[in-house]
């Protein structure tokens, strides 16, 4: 299962709204062949497996060890269970049931049902953690990302940005990026930072969804670094617009787009992640929501000072959010601390 | 001399304004005696070693490790380099020079002049950060601590006392207070907290002085658990005092106390350290007074959100104080990151 683990996370950055899925096939306890989910809308990991076997008869009898339960559905591909059977594999090791409603269960029961020995481990859920939560909790899941000071300031002032982050943690964001869907951004981050919200410097088939938060779509200016790529943009307004947007811009208007109406749309669209990167208002707006699964801070050794913008700043209703226990990673001279929502 | 600052630990909370020094006596190989400065006023390092020593024969010839320069002085007692020049010491190991301009190289030059070998290692200077600092700076060393959450507030609104850090982490502020020999809070941290300032649950002989900044001395009542413990007070007022306090209450006045007054009145009293306390307007005028050398903050894995006190507000001067890479200690759930400032 650890080899099929390792498979699985090949197809990061590929993989999109898909599950990332790893298959080992093990026969007289030696590996026959391995394989992964290499990109949304292509083989899942237990055909891709099998495409490496060199013949069929050393699969008859096998064991296939796959991250994820086998599926029972005609999606883009025919079910796996029913492939898997016909393979005449004899035991099938599972990582994880797929909380997917179409599947949930089926693919095993399939698998049984045809004299297929099953046995899940569950052992395998952090490699699709988002996956996981949107079909156990029926929304997106939300991490917060922030760069700060030892003070817990995100800037000097309000409307000019400060670079807080060395070069590693900028690095590691990227990779955070693309650990999610969808990337949201309020208007004053927006406007002062003219962010790309691009996946830079990684592997990756997909991009994730950029969306910003405005009071007018038609105050957003076609000059911006956001156009500069052709991969999707939201703009979430309170006013239509009559600007013309390339292709690739979609304009969603709504009186008020409160945290939840947010989640709603991406749930609409099927993504089930989102990274908010600010600024303060926004990342408060959630906070007060009870919205925030997952926080991520970059804390730089340096102090801000007293009129610096705070990390969190605007809205709130008196309660504290508690979080487990932190992970600490040192980046450079930067520490980046990682906390998941507590139960 | 690891043996020795081991042994110059054990002064830790009792030497006071004198470094904390540890002294071993080595013959033919062997460790003949060691010892320590226990406390203010009390024998230093060398003569406690050598109260330990079986007869006068087992230190002619003898090397002596010394985590700082023998006195040249007469103190409290008389010099030590003039006791070991005596005792027939061949050779002595120093793991740093005295910085106290009546020492300064001067007990070194003594044993020198006598044909006793020395050798300087400067490998010991962690063990009196802040008396070497005040000597070196000629100012107090200055340590900022607060708790604060991961969006970096020390408060859920300003007036109303939150409980951020968990016990472990406050039990280790109580270590942070034992290492300073003043502890400085604001008017507001003082009426709203209403702390003891005192070192709790740890061996020592000397509390900090425990230091308030308030605008009217008059405005502090007696009921405050301050006046708890008899160990020396200063209040810091722009008003002289009608009110009658206790003896170890000493009232200061001044029309305003700017963080370079109080350090100068700590110089005056020759405290070397300073910790601190807050509130987040003190430590905003720290801050841009550029008075900052070490930060410690104990980060707590809860988020307070959009109306909460930032652990550093008020006064700015605009620009950044970096800091050197962090050092991070787990404690509990909460983090303990520690900064000095970069050269």
């Amino acid at each position: 299962m650890k080899i099929a683990v390792k498979m699985a996370w090949k197809g990061l950055g590929n993989t999109w709204t898909n599950p990332r899925v790893g298959a080992v096939i093990v026969k007289d306890g030696r590996l026959v062949a391995s394989g992964y989910h290499h990109q949304f809308g292509e083989h899942h990991a237990e055909i891709d497996a099998l495409s490496n076997v060199p013949d069929a008869e050393s699969v008859k009898g096998a064991t296939m060890y796959v991250t994820m339960e086998p599926c029972s559905h005609f999606g883009k591909t025919p079910p796996c269970s029913d492939r898997l059977i016909k393979e005449g594999f004899k035991r099938v090791v599972v990582g994880q049931v797929d909380p997917n409603p179409i599947v949930a269960g089926k693919g095993i029961e399939r698998l049984r049902n045809s004299g297929v020995e099953v046995e899940i481990l569950g052992t395998t859920t952090a490699l699709n953690e988002a996956y996981n939560f949107y079909y156990e909790r029926q929304r997106p899941m939300v991490t917060i990302k922030y760069a700060m000071s030892l003070d817990g300031k995100i800037n000097q002032q309000s409307g000019r940005r400060t670079i807080i982050s060395g070069e590693e943690a900028q690095a590691d964001s990227q990779k955070l990026r693309r650990m999610n869907q969808a990337i949201l951004v309020g208007e004053r981050t927006f406007k002062t930072d003219d962010p790309r919200l691009t996946v830079r410097g990684l592997e990756k088939r997909f991009q994730p969804v950029r969306i910003i938060l405005v009071r007018d779509a038609n105050s957003v200016t076609p000059d911006k670094r956001l156009f500069e790529n052709e991969s999707p943009v939201w703009i979430l307004s309170s006013q239509s617009a009559h600007r013309q947007f390339p292709d690739f811009v979609h304009v969603f208007v709504k009186d008020e787009w409160r945290p939840n109406d947010v989640l709603a749309l991406l749930s609409e669209h099927h993504l089930q992640s989102l990274l908010v990167e600010g600024g303060s208002q926004i990342q408060a707006e959630f906070v007060r929501a009870n919205l925030v699964d997952q926080l991520v801070t970059y804390v730089a050794p340096i102090v801000i000072g007293g009129t610096g913008l705070p990390a969190v700043s605007g809205v709130s209703d008196g309660r504290l959010t508690h979080f487990e226990a932190p992970e600490v990673t040192q980046l450079g001279h930067d520490l980046k601390i990682t906390v998941r929502r507590a139960r």
